[in-house]
């Protein structure tokens, strides 16, 4: 086959390799799933677009499709909400794709999500009315585009890691995410770490880890 | 000579021209303020070291040179603080020398100064402890380095122009004041305009230039 | 709701919040636009394309829309124009929708426009043939792309702050308004600032807030 | 005085701020120790020179310095290593100030840690040798220069969460360390996140925030 | 005509010239494939799509098209796998139109080629499995996007030299396959060189240049 | 010996072989120098220090050193200034170095110069000063550093080729030229060429290229 | 209207102005080119489609349209051939659009052109083989992409100016033409200038002017 | 101790490891090649100053510096030059300290070396007057900073295969050997590889893997 499924990747590692839907044909996808899935193991595709879900859908009708967050899951374990919780936070509403492919796979990966939206840097009191959230958090998800600030305003704030995605929201000098990324690469926080532009998944996957090991 | 005195610019922009030390002898610095002074106007040098003041203080005895902004001053002319008051914030130690340009120039250029230091966005609370001053700004000159996310936060607090300056702060993957710089041309806070990195001088200028405009 | 709208900013700012319809879909602006228009501000939407204006004029049909700016606005409180004049300049007739983005804005916000389009340095008569409009200004703005050298030689003839746009227009080595940008950033006029490629709006706000504070 | 110390940190994150001697004169490094010693917190200075470890020394001379890894530490309160283990693991031996740096920080913040140094991927046993380490780790630092390449082989090895830290080491297209933090970012391991290059210290804090929350 | 046809090459170079079809109309591949092969030797067109295919298929019907390759390719010579064995490897699936590229070249230039595709760095195993494979290659082609780590990690397991093909597969910071080529440039495995992003024909050439030289 | 002059140049291309002393001892220089001197040619050493030139000063005597410029020249066929008029404009006092070894360069090769230094754009009123000799100019040699927007406005005013030179005088975003370089390159004044940045020496051999043929 | 025309340039600069079609509507190009054409100047628009060619052609039923170089004529003024000749030379077929850009300006600026084609660096002999028309031309147009070696050994060649043309083709780490650019600006051959990549109209233009002035 | 030696790797490569002096102390060299050469294995130790030569000296006084080279270096095994012939070319003077690290690296792993020194594209006549060296060698290492053009040129004359190696010779745009690497990567001969920028070493490397394989 095309394809040399890492099987072995959930005894390693605890957790199932996750199919990146991006660069390969609905049939492939809907091949390496069904692969997966008759394994008997809990299945992901990240970056998958209807096109996909289609193909999955044939082979595999119980599958969900979460349409903002493009990914397409199947659980097959009992994966329930036992780590937690995270809170998932996004700038503008231009980040909603991101935040919510980080918080659907934390979810799949059996962490407890909390969503706080729509909180960027230029309405401050947005963000410091979430007070519970934060304190409550074990860790922490910011996405944001454009300058990228929020990680660092949130890192100051809260007594947990916080996981910073950069979006490649924006214009201009954004640079495609590049802004964002440098700004919280040098995040003047210490608790901050940073994962790829968008990268939602990633970030998820990470927070996934922390709490199981 | 090697240089042709722009004594015009006064008449035309109602400010003098201000002496860039840096790439010169402190010889031709010293020329240059003496016959600048010469001409009755007020004169500043920025960029100025020891030597550059040795230079101009065996001339013009009664110049000062401000040592953490690095500016030697003279002035001839009555400029009280009649401007602002203009509030000056850096986010750490280490941008004060860009923070006092800006300061020391504004003050020459007869502004009233309000100085707030060492409020990154880390310890939000320093900053918030600061509503007086910014609530009584006519304008504000944020400068930062390393993520440089400080003037979007300044932004969304006051009901006034931002001058944001990038610095060269930091390490690694700060650039040299890139990412800082990349962070504030993308501010979500839309009162927020930046000047060149480490450059103190041109945001006080611009201020200067906004208060009598 | 998906968006947490701001409508303290108009207290906190003195100016309301502006819906960047770009990353939205049309049924989001115009829900937005419909909320803030019943609070009874002001309401601006900048980067808007047909398909939101329609979206809009559906639900606030005494709106109006700028195409060339791409802005869909709503005057509900006496906003004349009682700030300036704001000389908007630019430098070649590419650049128009940006230079026509910070003019509307402007007025929007209560301040009088002049426009000086298309007068690039490379006929620098067509320039100076505007001394009057220059010399009455109490804010330029310069949208200019390609080189964008256009504030520079703009900063040395007035006695006023320049806010220089940086535009995308150019190809090669015009790096999508990076050479613009960078040549703007170190312009040897000290009376120059920069805001983000392409982004009439903000230098039209950042006038706006000069002007009232 | 010059630098407003967040006190506050210790409450708010349950760990200290941390002296960033770098930008500061040894005498400025002496003081800010002294004040946070008084106050009864433990002390931490990164990037502290010889210069700055003699001030230092001077006000408090039971203070200790690690040369290798360039910081000063004073421990006040009982922070025995219960947590962890952590492994730092470096791949080559340029890298060692920065692996240093880190593994002394998270013994300061309480971690419990276990060097691999000099285990690089062209000699892969050197690695593959260490599968019991590698096993019982809860978290993983590795630091690596010129191609980044190790935090994806470590990734894909353990089952917990990867900080990767570029080092500046190497020289050419490695443009200091550009190449190994682009590496890391894009990291086909999706265990792995990123800190500044040469972070040594941001990776061990944020693993100390990781075990503690 | 609008081509100089460089029939030379094979002579000064042992091998013919290549067709780059990217750039050109069906037409103009078509009529360079028809003179090349009327001239007698090996006729190969890379960068081929569908429409090319067709226009070369009208004129030489025995000439044979390598879809996921996109090469158009006509033997006339005697050209057996004389030379080898080539290993080319891959590390994900997206990187399979490069490898293609890279071993449907080679055979054409007479090397015998095996292939290893989809054994990325984070699941080593699968690549620890094909050692027979890397022992008794002669040299190898390893194509990886992302952060481009597999070529340093195939470099310490064989003693033959490595072309390494940096892909532009990946998202945000790859920068279209900018972090892979870095990574690859400073690979510690001193025994790997590097051609341009997504240049599997270049690698297979040189590859052949080797063997037969 | 290590170097192969390039003897024949002068027959190819009608002007000497020129050392660039950069990279060279100053015994290499002298020798060079001495060998290009006995075959009787014009001879010239650019970038050339203190150093270099006592070097050469011991073996040739009669010898000259342009301090400023940098250049070691020695005449020894009769090249009177029999091209030109070139003008060589600089924009400010930093800029001196690049625009001497333009002018000196040219001199050498037969050129005459007419120099307009430190009339930079923000005080236009210094350049439009200059008409007759911008009038008169068959070639026009423009050095500027920062936003480089000089060449652009002298183009506009001149009918003549205009040679850009970048310097690397600036700080920031000037990063070394390259805001210079790329604002000259997009240049709207399409009589505008480019050579490296602090390239005098390229501007002015392509002048006397272009006088002579 | 919407722009100035610069009817000035002829008489200031000795050619007419030229239409940039590419950022304009077909009725904007057709309106400028009919105003333009009824002050009874010859008019050129370069980067036009025939949606601009349609429009002028309208307008202007004794216009020409030169496809591959997008460039539509009219010449109303006897500009015979006077000057040059001119070898505008290329590196491969796909150069082809800038190249023709280049030679139809220069002939409708009164130059004669002598095309060399398909000359690239890989296969020296097809340029050795051009030594009469490299030496009789006063002036050379070279247009290369990918790595941009072929002005450098042109250079070499001919006793004349280089003006040297990147062209935005290849992929991967040509980086649409800057590898071209930044290999052209670097010329070891000291009578190399170079102007923006694609910009084989400026380079003309800049040809016309040397040959003229 | 504080390094992991491979010495595994003679067995794996057929080649032993090199040392890399250039971030080790004097004493570290000196151990690590004492370590080494009391294995009984060849030693190599690259980018070694004066100073590392002393300490080595004093170990093994029957080592070699090869001082232009900057490697020590020491024969144990019978390492007769049995392979080859190398052509080693470099384009200007100041790539000789590259151009030597390849030829000497080589010649200690058995490549017989024929230098060509100083032949760059500007006077291709040197170049091609070795018509007899290039034409009987195995390999070709080329070595050239600035535009990088060399690689390409002689890539079209031999029929083996050519690895590039860029250098950091130039100022301005060359960027430290940007210029020069992108040129090469984006060569139009297909028969040539890069190393990174300065790696005579790596060159020299893959070479003698190339003819043992
Ligand atoms: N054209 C524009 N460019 C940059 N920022 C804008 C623009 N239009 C509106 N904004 C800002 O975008 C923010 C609204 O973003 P959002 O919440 O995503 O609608 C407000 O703070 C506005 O000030
Ligand atoms: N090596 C380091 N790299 C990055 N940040 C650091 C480092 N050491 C300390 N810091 C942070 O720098 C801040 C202190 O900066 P300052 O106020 O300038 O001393 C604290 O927030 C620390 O968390
Ligand atoms: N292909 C081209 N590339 C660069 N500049 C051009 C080109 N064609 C025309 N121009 C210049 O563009 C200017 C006209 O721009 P516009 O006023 O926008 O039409 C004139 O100064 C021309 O010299
Ligand atoms: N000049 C050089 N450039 C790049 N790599 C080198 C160089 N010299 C030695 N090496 C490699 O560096 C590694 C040794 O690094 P280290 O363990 O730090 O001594 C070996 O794998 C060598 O192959
Ligand atoms: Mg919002
Ligand atoms: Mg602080
Ligand atoms: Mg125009
Ligand atoms: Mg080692
Ligand atoms: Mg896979
Ligand atoms: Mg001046
Ligand atoms: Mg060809
Ligand atoms: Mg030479």
């Amino acid at each position: 086959g095309f394809a040399k499924i890492d099987h072995h990747r959930s005894l390693r590692l605890g957790l199932p390799e996750v199919i990146y839907a991006a660069g390969k044909t609905p049939q492939q996808v809907g091949e390496i799933f069904y692969r997966m899935a008759a394994a008997g193991s809990d299945v992901l595709a990240t970056r998958a677009d209807h096109a996909a879900w289609e193909a999955v859908r044939q082979l595999i009708p119980h599958a969900s499709y979460h349409e903002q967050a493009r990914i397409i899951g199947l659980r097959q374990n009992a994966l329930a909400a036992t780590f937690g919780p995270l809170a998932v936070i996004c700038a503008g509403t231009s980040d909603l794709p991101v935040a919510e492919e980080a918080a659907v796979t934390a979810e799949y990966l059996g962490v407890e999500v909390e969503r706080v939206y729509d909180v960027g840097v230029a309405g401050l009191h947005r963000l410091l009315a979430q007070g519970d959230v934060l304190g409550r958090a074990c860790a922490v998800i910011v996405c944001a585009g454009m300058e990228g600030a929020l990680p660092s305003v949130v890192g100051g704030l809260v007594a947990a890691p916080v996981i910073a995605v950069p979006t490649s929201v924006g214009y201009g000098a954004a640079f495609g995410g590049l802004a964002a990324l440098l700004g919280m690469l040098n995040s003047c926080s210490p608790n901050v770490t940073v994962v790829n532009i968008d990268n939602g998944f990633g970030a998820a996957y990470v927070v996934a880890m922390m709490m199981r090991s």
